[in-house]
């Protein structure tokens, strides 16, 4: 009653298809015929049950071990593999690259805390589509062998790391950099379309002195500027690789030289720069990398709320809001109130903040939680840097697209509010001193004079000195 | 290059496959043909592609919207709806109760904050199933219109928070509590089994007085029978429903008795009890009850790291660790070390602890965040509570099947750690005194001598006084 | 240079003042005269020199020492503690209750995690000025001994959570829910007072369908009634103590029913009702207990939170916001802004939820992080649950009285506004149906128009149906 | 009854003192004879009584209040501000910035959210002392007047963000860094200390393959040096100073060059650099720097939680536990268990860092929650990172001092452990296979053998063989 689980979730579960046997350690185990993993593939699926359908690992790290995979075989070949083997393995590993296996890879994010069973999901796969290749039998771990070849020189320890950021700085350069910048160029744009447009500034929510339009966008492109810039300071060392440091960090049954090797193989298969970690110790037991990179998203998702935040205020409306912009209208937007728009898109990306923050609580946390020679919350920890960094990403675009670049200014309404403002009353500062224009302003909110009439009432200045001192055009920058 | 989508993702994004014209307020637009869904999802799919393969809403809110629409067709049936438009309402809706049609329901989370686009899409699937399934062609939105009937008397703004708490609700109910009682069962058995093991006690991580290893279990089946009622106590608000506030909680467009009418019959559906919101605005505007619950799981979670966190530091070892407990191997623990056996359904269950306190913060900020009349940050409150409890639930359940309930205790271990302990000398207080007692410590572990030879030595007490007063099996209970 | 240490703490830190030997277990060492308190008090001084001047632990903590010490004393009288003694702990522990020896517990947050130093410190406060009392020595620890005496049947690992427990009960019951009761009662009756004041309601900050301004002040009133239930509703297990569990949660070394006892002297002392606590392995080692506190605290800062912000935002302008509500003037707003004033309390108030949510990630992590028997975080949960209680008091009682009372409704305003709305349209549901209403709400916001003339353009009803239809007070209710 | 409050603070409530009268705009106030604040401060102290003994703003911040208006009185003087008020400011700023005034600083965080009050506070103080000095009457504004001419081409709005980032890089440079690095290298010394000590590492807790303790210091070592990059890369925008902005960005009421003179007098003052913020809008309604800056410190403490937690693990026992460390003993550890010494050290910096990950918390929640021109969570903001960074800096100290610089080794321990561990196995993987050494490993664990008898008792290898193989001096790197 109740269930959640599809029946192809119970297919893969394995109970209900023809099987191939395979073995490890702890001997043999049923697999579904048309998968590629293995047995200790299985074993995970059956004895982690945890959040099937969404708790997947994410792609992009199963793409990255396809990536380290590939450039393991090609360094392992000079380290004396049979090239016929080190050749299939790294075919096998590019259709991992290509996305030609996710269906490969069903293992969940709670499963063992070193990644051990993803790395070996993916030696499991890598092997038997090499063995299939080589046109021998899948589950005989010959001529392929899921540890002796694909794993060659590696530990789960080493491997599971290097995915990780492998796969963060991939999709931070291939996805989030690009998004973001053009979120950013689109509200320059925005910012310089509206540096006219002289508006009434709030503080406190409380109106204030006067700006333009175009300075306040200027304030939301100078976040995301500095946001490019702290994301991109996160690269350095999410770019250095655990690779090499095998299980406890020491290198134990590697050679000299594995591990710059590798870095250089995954700089050239990705057209990114890679180096080895000089640490091996600190990249296995610690993912400090990742808690940084993880911050940086956390600052940028602070800047994206407020900016969404404000712009949803701003289009407040139509006619009972601020209603200084428009935004596009992309949905109806309600079920019961016929010709209802929301700011839908702020919406989304304020709630991809909020995801954004929580995810940096789960990474903090487990960051914090290494033990001596390993920290065991790697898969938590990739999920949610990669969850991050995926959501930022595909919301920046979509609020681009699907909103800022339709933003529209109400100058109408912009105007109309800033001439009802009493905050005008800052430029007599000078002119009149603090206090009597303190007056002025309460006299005219008591009275709901304009500030002017207030000013003539209570004798500070004439209407021509008013004129000459209280221009918005003249307040929106210092004195020369 | 490098991508993450799927080819079946492609298709299901709509362009690639045949067509069917559906039409809401912007006009006309392509759904695939195959599926039920309508125009405003197919619009929500193309402007809110954000984390398109991990991200889509919880099968568990799936359902609830199919119990939630039976339920609302069957009063509206007594207002007045077409009895045979009610009926195939119900079939419809009941179809999506049994999870036949989660394909149709391809909406992810970050979408509109009201979640108006997910009440859509179930209103758009169930009236084109019932207008298949009475004859008609999909898409015409006659005889069953998604609006006027399927939605009938109700509001995104209302039929939302319903569903929230609907699936909120039977996950606790048939999920969590069952798993949770399961495990505290589990420990309270081996807590007994444990009863007459005396071991030391560790404070600070340092050795301390002796307690049975049953009292050590003792205190997480405490800490259990208080996290079942941390939960359960979250129900009575949690069963509160929003329906029948429909807009802004006023109700409007609706009759007198129908949000109790609503919740009557969602009782009677789910076999659960639930009950209308005294108060709607309330219900609409924040989700309080929702950052109850996760305040609850949390609390919960904490409960379980520690415990999961004992667990694995007492199992630790084999020979260079506490090894007081031995716990089962399941897998193979390493790919590189051989023989290694790891505690991984605790590495799993700490894992989920860190993701709900991360998810507690998500739900937090968005909690906080309702603006006047609406809380915008619904389906995202509702992904990671269910998330939550979800997690909770399945690794509960897969901690103590594959961990707890095959737990030994190493009682030779655990009797020569016991007897080599200094802090034993506790006992030693109401016969030397605090200080004489600290003596004796401090000249034994400075020496390597034990308790006694140190006691004997500084002339404190003779043999068999030392005998007669240090007991361990007097040590684990105040004096009578 | 730039030092932040006044001349006052160099004292305190001891390095300059008239000193008494003291000694513990390590030895002599030097205390200031004129304190009370002795060696290990000074030793933690100087062993924990953090964040000195913010860090020391709360006051109201400091008392609950008082009571549990004054409680063991009397029970401990009982057990055959030498009445004088006793009676000599108890009154000076009635001057630590009453606020007279703050000045001797200098401790801060950030010493042994058991709490055991600040323990050290009651104890050793509480034999000195016993001993003055009693006309002897200081320091001599005789007739009255910081640990045999006064600590008697005791260890900071049970008193530290007990004092815990008894200060949060004390600060809920005493502060929180008096504060937290006013609040409410202050915002039921504004909500009564707007009762006939009919306003647009905003959904998704957009306009929507009316409602009264007193239906949106009852939903902040439910979410407090429901706020002080989650507060309430977490006393059951914070009235629990671990006295009596000794060090590890055996209660060695005290005697049967001294647990019973002393929780019945403390709820004699404080008037409110404590229990021992049923499983004192779970006390010592978890504080699960403190962790649900602060979940509640956390839930209702985050209902304080969305209170706060609606209320700032309807009283935003005064004439370029919504301008809605007109809140007390209670100070100048700007330096340099003249005859601006600002929402002040909605600003402190919603600074307290953020403190408060961040508080209770530190209780978070803190409560996750116990060890076997005993979790060392316990100052650190003391400290931020007691400050969010307190905070949460005080601002509570602030925004009560320099905020809420004052609120005044704008009705000018708000009518103004509620005409100008395009959501009466939804009324308009029924009679014409969803996609024309839709209609007749685009056509007026594309031309300027109101409903009335859009609808009558439109040719979908007359002026009279448009009155009879429309009206906003049959829009605040369901239909009878 | 139970008050919290103290003597001395009711007094300083203003309550029970002799009483000078000062104005505001709101009219006349009286404040205690003693103080040099003025009507403003009083106004908050009376408004925001919330938390008051332990809340008040950090001192760090009011000498950074010094540091700024000495500056701007400077540059004032070359802008025209008359040279003898200039200088009186300059004195009376001087003594803010020498910590003489600190009594004279009142408030809470819990106030005005743009840290008004404080300025006010900061613009009083110096003023009245300015007249003090100058030799007129206190409370009459005359001759030197707060807002005229202390506070003179500044706003509220701008001093306070500048205030909040010279408070922080002065506390970043001249605390943290220096504690931090001290850390490191003492780290480093014992890294080096103890290159020579071959110990079993562990993965999952459990016994894995070798490493020299030297090498897991090397471990904490890196971390912390990435940690001062981390750290120290958070101060070019920390850097930038909004002043110059006034009251939204503008800069309003300043003339041209104000800001760069202004960075550049704070530069001379505290010897460190500072520049003015390109962007003056998001300087004043974003506070994103902060957010970067506190997700270095969560990193760092994420980093020092790894790092105390394993020391204090390895020094756990002293017989009962891992015991591979010797940590200093400070202070007697228990008051009951005589002669018990804990790792409190540990304890601390691991409650510190706790305190910091909720810091962030409320940091992230304030950062995104800025408003149009201005944030109003500036306060709150700067507390918390202040605070975040003082007790790190603090407690490194202390960690560094009382526990790392006297960490020793048990080598005996250390090296019995080794040689028990079968995680050596590893060693034979090139030359029996995974799959062979395996079994070694199983058989060992399951008749209790060493892992030289299982492997001859299986036929694998002979003595001769085995010893030649596993090594482990020469497991602790990659062959060459």
């Amino acid at each position: 009653m109740f269930s959640t689980r599809s029946p192809s979730e119970k297919l893969e579960m394995g109970s209900e298809k023809r099987k191939r046997i395979e073995t490890d350690a702890f001997g043999e185990i049923g697999v579904p015929a048309d998968k590629y993993w293995g047995a200790q593939t299985q074993r995970s699926l059956q004895n982690f049950d945890i959040g099937r359908e969404s708790e997947k690992l994410p792609r992009s790290l199963i793409v990255a071990f396809g990536v380290l995979k590939k450039a393991a075989a090609i360094v392992n070949a000079t380290y004396g593999l049979d090239p016929k083997i080190a050749g299939a393995i790294q075919e096998a590993s590019q259709e991992v690259i290509d996305g030609k296996l996710f269906d490969h890879f069903p293992l969940v994010v709670f499963q063992t805390g070193s990644g051990t069973q993803s790395n070996m999901n993916a030696n499991e796969v890598i092997s038997n589509r090499a063995i299939e290749k080589l046109g021998f039998e899948m589950g005989k771990k010959h001529p392929v062998h899921p540890n002796d070849h694909v794993n060659m020189s590696q530990s789960s320890n080493d491997t599971f790391p290097t995915v990780m950021h492998i796969a963060a700085v991939m999709e931070i350069t291939f996805k989030l950099i690009p998004a973001l910048t053009d979120l950013r160029d689109a509200l320059d744009i925005k910012s310089k379309d509206f540096s006219k447009i002289i508006k009434i500034g709030r503080t406190h929510l409380q109106d204030a002195t006067p700006l333009t339009l175009g300075q306040e966008f200027s304030g939301y492109v100078q976040q995301l500027t500095y946001g490019l810039e702290r994301v991109k300071q996160t690269l350095p060392r999410l770019s250095l690789l655990a690779q090499g440091g095998t299980a406890v960090g020491t290198g134990l049954n590697t050679k000299k030289g594995f591990d710059v090797a590798v870095a250089k193989e995954v700089s050239n298969i990705t057209g990114l720069s890679f180096q080895t970690a000089p640490n091996k110790f600190e990249a296995l037991a610690a993912h400090d990398a990742i808690v940084e990179a993880s911050g940086a998203l956390n600052t940028l998702a602070a800047s994206l709320f407020k900016i969404a935040n404000d712009i949803r205020y701003l289009g407040s409306g139509p006619r009972c809001g601020y209603g200084e912009l428009s935004l596009p209208e992309n949905e109806p937007g309600s079920s019961i109130m016929p010709g209802k728009v929301n700011p839908t898109q702020c919406e989304a990306l304020t709630m991809v903040c909020a995801q954004v923050f929580g995810n940096h609580t789960t990474i903090t946390m487990a960051g914090a939680s290494g033990q001596f020679e390993l920290n065991v919350f790697k898969p938590l920890m990739a999920k949610n840097l990669l969850l991050s960094i995926r959501l930022l990403a595909d919301s920046c675009k979509s609020f681009n697209l699907h909103c800022v670049q339709g933003i529209q200014a109400n100058e109408k309404k912009i105007n109309a509010l800033l001439h009802e403002s009493l905050m005008l009353v800052t430029a007599l500062n000078p002119k009149i001193g603090y206090d009597a224009a303190s007056k002025v302003a309460k006299n005219a909110h008591k009275k709901g004079l304009t500030l002017k009439q207030s000013c003539i009432e209570l004798g500070y200045l004439d209407e021509k000195e008013f004129d000459e001192w209280v221009r918005p055009e003249k307040m929106i920058g210092p004195k020369p």
